[in-house]
């Protein structure tokens, strides 16, 4: 078999569900030779990275890292912890990560209830009570930015209700982290998982999780070991914490990767990063409504840095992607589980989420809905991005 | 808190037990801008690096593919997969890598039974033979190179042996692959890890897996789910094959570097990189025994990739290690467990197995050691090596 010939991979723009584009910043961090993962130098990057990482989260909490696998492996890591056999769990499910975690907390051994809304909706505070007060759970988990849908699930006052049940509340911030306001300290958030390839612009690879010290406190009077080796926080926190106790051999690049990430992430500002994503997600709301798209998501509960739009009646699914995958080289997500063919997921994550990219993608969609026969006012759609920009 | 500034590593040559130094077209190939993970051009270059992965394992497994985190992921993810609750497992026990696949053989259940022989050395047929027939365990795992004491397990005639009382082997290559001798399907043997910062010369993060039929049909008969979700072998093998089925997000830059340095593997040749690596291991050999240094695995059985050497009488370890690395920017291995202050470790491992590495860390060597008042024959070492080199 002859071999490959060098990586050449095409060009590309992003704005699918994730991944996103890594900021050039990063890939230039990445490029850096290793150094050895228990060199004094390296632990001075773990303390760094980890500094920013509880900055970033609005937390203090000490027990903050990055799991050393991608965002699922956040989500099991935080499940398998907190859960020992029996012990009684909600899941809240609104979509299909929502589903996941249902699944990956029922291999732990989970008595879980699943506390349901049809897709695109989210949760109110009454059904969130009630399920509290019925199933009095060791740990109520939740989706913040279903990735799914589209859904933005209101989080702040939940962890005050959580609280009254002696309920752990356990967060999915996969797609949220990095572009809407999340305070893990303020919303008394006690476990939350997330990615590096969304919000913090960086290459698939790392999870930061984060535990307040209710959440290690209920770890440590575990009956059980934790299944997983690989994943115990127990020995994961003497890594990472004043110890440095061998545990496994941190991806170091991808550490570099998270380090630059979040440097960029505070640099701007969190307060600037959220209204910048708002501000195109604004843009591109505006124009999308323009080319007679829909949103799956409710009013009021839109993510901005995934916009999930139905597809029209009688317009190819696939014939569309595919046109701007080839002649654009714009990637937007299809719909998955319950939405499979039904919606668009357009994401503006980190990077991406920038005037040049709305405007490249609804000149792009334009077309592309043209070549399918829908009828629509040419220009249109800019012109009401525009608009955002202008004023 | 200020953030900190750009990063800028320090200059280090790594002659640890790995990371290793990660090869420049592999840090130019990590570079490269994202595509998403379920492009069609990332479909492509998933089915290149499982290409190249099989023929740099000597194998037909379809079942092959890197699992996306550490090493240690690897192994978690064998066992796992292979054990269910009750089923009657051995661990051959030599040094620290064996005793952790033991722990992590008893967290997934494992009935275990562990073969021990002292630190350094190795097992030979006969007591595996005694311990098979005694035992007839569904698994039987063996680490192939022991990175904690540097001793070469021969393991070509071990499958054949397992099959013979049904049993299944499971070998560690974490610090083998891409350095010695590893020939899957001729050797029988049925699940295997490794990892990326070694032989592979990329950064840590992954850890290619592969699967013998016998082992996949042994997974397929399990009772029970296996516990964990991001390492379940069937569902991530839905991923991994035809169907390219999601189940979480590739860690897409890692898997650039893996074809890269797998592409650099088979572009050298697996028979010419394995004899560079016995190249120079024989002059470091010679070297270090013209230093007075004595290697702490017996003779036959040294691994070249890593070269761990009694810490001379009355040598501080520490300080010879710390001048290494701030004098000469040189990082080389400490003892781990029951040898630690007892051995330094001397990687040699992929790319950084090269002559001018080798002059770099003798010279180097000398001046620490003279610096603590051990007299040696000043030039000696390097001269030794330069006479393995000339002729």
């Amino acid at each position: 078999m002859p071999l490959p010939g060098q990586l050449n991979p095409p060009y590309r723009v992003l704005l699918g569900p994730g991944p996103s584009d890594v900021h050039p910043r990063v890939l230039g961090a990445m490029a850096m030779p290793l150094v050895g993962h228990l060199d004094p130098a390296f632990l001075e990057i773990m303390n760094e990275t980890q500094g920013m990482l509880r900055q970033a989260l609005h937390t203090q909490n000490p027990l903050t890292f990055p799991v050393s696998a991608t965002g699922m492996a956040g989500m099991e890591t935080c499940i398998v912890n907190l859960i020992e056999p029996g012990d009684k769990m909600v899941a809240c499910v609104k979509g299909y990560f929502g589903q996941r975690i249902a699944e990956v907390a029922t291999r732990a051994g989970a008595a879980l209830t699943k506390l349901e809304r049809p897709w695109g909706e989210v949760f109110d505070l009454n059904q969130i009570r009630d399920v509290l007060t019925k199933v009095r759970p060791k740990v109520l988990a939740i989706v913040h930015a279903e990735t799914s849908t589209g859904a933005w699930q209101p989080i702040e006052d939940l962890g005050k209700l959580c609280h009254e049940f002696d309920t752990l509340l356990l967060v999915d911030t996969v797609t949220a982290f990095g572009c809407v306001p999340l305070k893990l300290d303020a919303w008394q958030i006690d476990a939350m998982y997330s990615c590096s390839q969304k919000g913090l612009s960086c290459p698939p690879g790392l999870s930061p999780v984060s535990f307040s010290p209710r959440a290690l406190e209920a770890i440590q009077k575990r009956k059980t070991k934790v299944q997983s080796w690989y994943f115990d926080v127990t020995l994961l926190s003497h890594y990472w914490d004043a110890d440095r106790f061998y545990h496994h051999t941190a991806p170091i690049t991808m550490i570099y990767a998270l380090r630059e990430g979040l440097r960029l992430m505070l640099e701007e500002g969190l307060q600037a990063r959220w209204d910048r994503h708002l501000r195109n997600h604004r843009a591109l709301k505006a124009a999308l409504i323009a080319l007679g798209l829909t949103y799956s998501a409710a009013e009021g509960h839109q993510l901005p840095q995934l916009n999930a739009v139905r597809i029209p009646a009688g317009v190819d699914d696939l014939a569309v992607r595919k046109k701007l995958l080839a002649d654009f080289g714009i990637e937007v997500g299809g719909g998955l589980g319950d939405f499979k063919g039904k919606v668009w997921r357009i994401g503006l994550m980190g990077y991406n989420s920038r005037p040049n990219v709305v405007l490249l993608i609804l000149a792009a969609l334009e077309q592309c809905l043209q070549a399918q026969g829908v009828k629509i006012n040419a220009g249109a759609a800019v012109a009401a991005a525009n608009r955002v920009y202008g004023g």
